[in-house]
């Protein structure tokens, strides 16, 4: 009894009880045929479950989940679009978010049409909403379970990712295959309680939406809330989950123990794979930091010394020069504020000291160089004050970051 | 009455009661003749109160100034070096520190010594104490009040800047001339509660070290702690102010209260002025922007939209780039999470409205992009919820930053 998992897998077509589709509809104005619209559809009404962005500037469709997801947890589908992120667009925003989920049921004939609706992309211009009719009408055509489709759909809500994200995992209980996939997008803004990401996660599991919404949040704070690119927390952050039941197999506190356990590992697996390619993804970055703090006096002020470092520019800039500067790691340690002793730090570059107690380790420096030259190395805290751990996955900052983004 | 102010002035040696002197002993060994040890020193015993880095890591420097002066603030004089901050250097640190002072007090003969001591440059490195020894003797036996001397002392406190920082502040009180003068060093790491930063000021009003404490805590708050290039805190920030006594006026709860109040002012235009040279010299930047919240249901709450904003990536790299994302400046200040609400925004640029409650004002965007098109300009964010209101002077981020970090 254990875990398949596929990287790189079709993603949302490999689970039973969803269609997909998707379609260019030039929502960015640059005539470029770029996939823009995803539309995600369930054969018949299932359980869904929601985390938002945190942000009080919440971006239309966000509220408009928000509110569905409030009626019930009952959905038929999810419309997703880049290009235009619908945020501080005031109340057309929010009519533009109800038509845009309209416009979904009614291209499949639904009475029962409550679509979820996520957008991403830039801030502040309406939608344009005869180019989305037009996708969503494109998008409802092509709906299927070929894996092509599937892989179109993860291109379609992609902005300035450099390439699709999706992953499988698979478990069988009683004879019967589970499967959980997702698709996200993430490359910019990408930090606490999320990012400028979507991630549409669906299961031919059964359960109710209060399971779902408690297990996705679990699984959302173990990956996508321990991911950071550049501390900027965006409008549109959305991270779904859509149950068709397809599989005939329960999970929750209504269904069976051990099936239950193996879908929270498979649901852990994905949004960790999936929060794991959104960093690696970032935008121009070069390396991925794993910053591994422990012996902190609680959980949360290891958060917050993982978090310093990790937004740090100093420590990002150092990182793209692959230069091991832990002086800047003990700075941004100490201005974490939690009260830690420098007298006891320790302070590892992979497996290798660079300081002890406190004290530099400098005969080491030659093997810290080697470390940092990885794309992939981790850099480790040990304050020795506690048990509080918490691990960030965090990118460099690069020259190629500020020149992407000084302008739209 | 009013106050009298130089802009680059020659610095500390304005200062009645103090003689300077500067002197190159190859702190960074470098063997480029750069000045980097500069010597303040008070022709007797006097008041003096200092204001540091709240980091948890503090450097042997900051430990040794903080017990100095918590045993009573009377001092003869700094030493204050650059290129090597005695930071992340444990106990050998602090004997180090020490030794600087000592040598200090031995150079000039003293029996009553108390050097504070004032570091700055590289993390984790021993100070070399030969050069550092050679170069309190060399400054000691250039101590003068020449103009060129004071020029002097504030480039051997510089690090990456690439000019050095000094301003001077004059009254007239009952017929005798107070003077408040200041010299500082800037460039990276610059943020809350200070930065990498020093900032030596002196005055020849009279006073205790308690109303000193107090003044230069008021007139830290409203200058120092309102700049931000990095959203670094360094280890070793540090602003310090002595008092000669040397013209006779008393200033404080025991001296003229007319006079106090200009020492107040002309010691706040002096803080202030430092500061806004430390950002306008932040290393690469090529913006200062003068990020303005009011409307906030409290001082705290619109700070902490300050600096969401004067911090985010995306933000500073938009600043860069000319490109007034106002969509960006809504995103950063809504993760703040005060609670705002985003139909009641208003975002300026300079005096043009970009949003008005909420809405985006498009037709006003060619005046915008005039505005961040200077090398100053102002956004501006009112939050309609209350009057709590607060100013950040910040910078951009630029490529040329992210290079410059890379390495040391």
């Amino acid at each position: 009894m254990s875990i398949e998992f596929t990287d790189d897998s079709p993603g949302l077509t490999d689970v039973a009880g969803f269609r997909v589709g998707a379609a260019s509809c030039d929502i960015r104005n640059k005539a470029n045929g770029r996939l823009d619209l995803a539309l995600v559809v369930a054969d018949r009404p299932c359980s869904a479950a929601g985390v938002f962005t945190t942000n009080d500037v919440k971006a239309a469709p966000v509220r408009f989940c928000q509110r569905l997801l409030a009626a019930g947890g009952q959905v038929r589908g999810i419309v997703g679009n880049s290009g235009n992120a619908n945020a501080c667009t005031s109340v057309q925003g929010d009519a533009d978010a109800a038509e845009t989920a309209r416009l979904a049921a009614a291209a499949l004939g639904a009475k029962d049409g409550a679509f979820l609706v996520c957008s991403t992309g830039r801030i502040g211009e309406l939608l344009p909403m005869a180019k989305v009719a037009a996708g969503v009408s494109e998008a409802a055509g092509r709906l299927s379970r070929d894996a092509a489709e599937g892989r179109r759909a993860a291109e379609a809500i992609l902005t300035s990712d450099t390439r699709p994200k999706t992953c499988t995992a698979r478990f069988t209980h009683a004879g019967r295959t589970v499967t959980v996939s997702g698709i996200a997008k993430g490359a910019g803004m990408i930090e606490p309680n999320m990012a400028t990401m979507l991630a549409f996660v669906c299961t031919d599991a059964e359960a109710s939406a209060d399971f779902l919404k408690e297990a996705l949040r679990s699984a959302s704070d173990a990956s996508f809330n321990c991911v950071s690119v550049d501390g900027d927390m965006s409008t549109n952050d959305t991270v779904l989950l859509l149950a068709s039941g397809a599989s005939g197999v329960r999970v929750g506190p209504d269904g069976d123990p051990s099936a239950t356990a193996l879908f929270r590992e498979a649901l852990g697996r994905v949004c960790f794979a999936l929060a794991e390619k959104i960093v690696g993804d970032g935008e121009k970055i070069t390396k991925v930091v794993s910053v591994e703090i422990e012996g902190a006096r609680s959980r949360a002020d290891a958060e917050k010394i993982a978090r310093a470092i990790g937004n740090s520019l100093l420590v990002k800039s150092s990182w793209f020069g692959e230069d091991p500067n832990w002086g800047r790691l003990a700075d941004a340690a100490g201005y974490a504020r939690t009260g830690l002793d420098e007298a006891r730090l320790d302070i590892h570059y992979g497996d290798v000291p660079a300081v002890l107690a406190g004290r530099p380790v400098p005969e080491n420096k030659p093997r810290w160089k080697e470390v940092v030259k990885a794309a992939r190395f981790s850099v480790r805290l040990n304050l020795r004050l506690g048990d509080g751990k918490f691990r960030l996955l965090a990118s460099d900052l690069t020259d190629g970051y500020v020149n992407y983004n000084k302008s739209e």
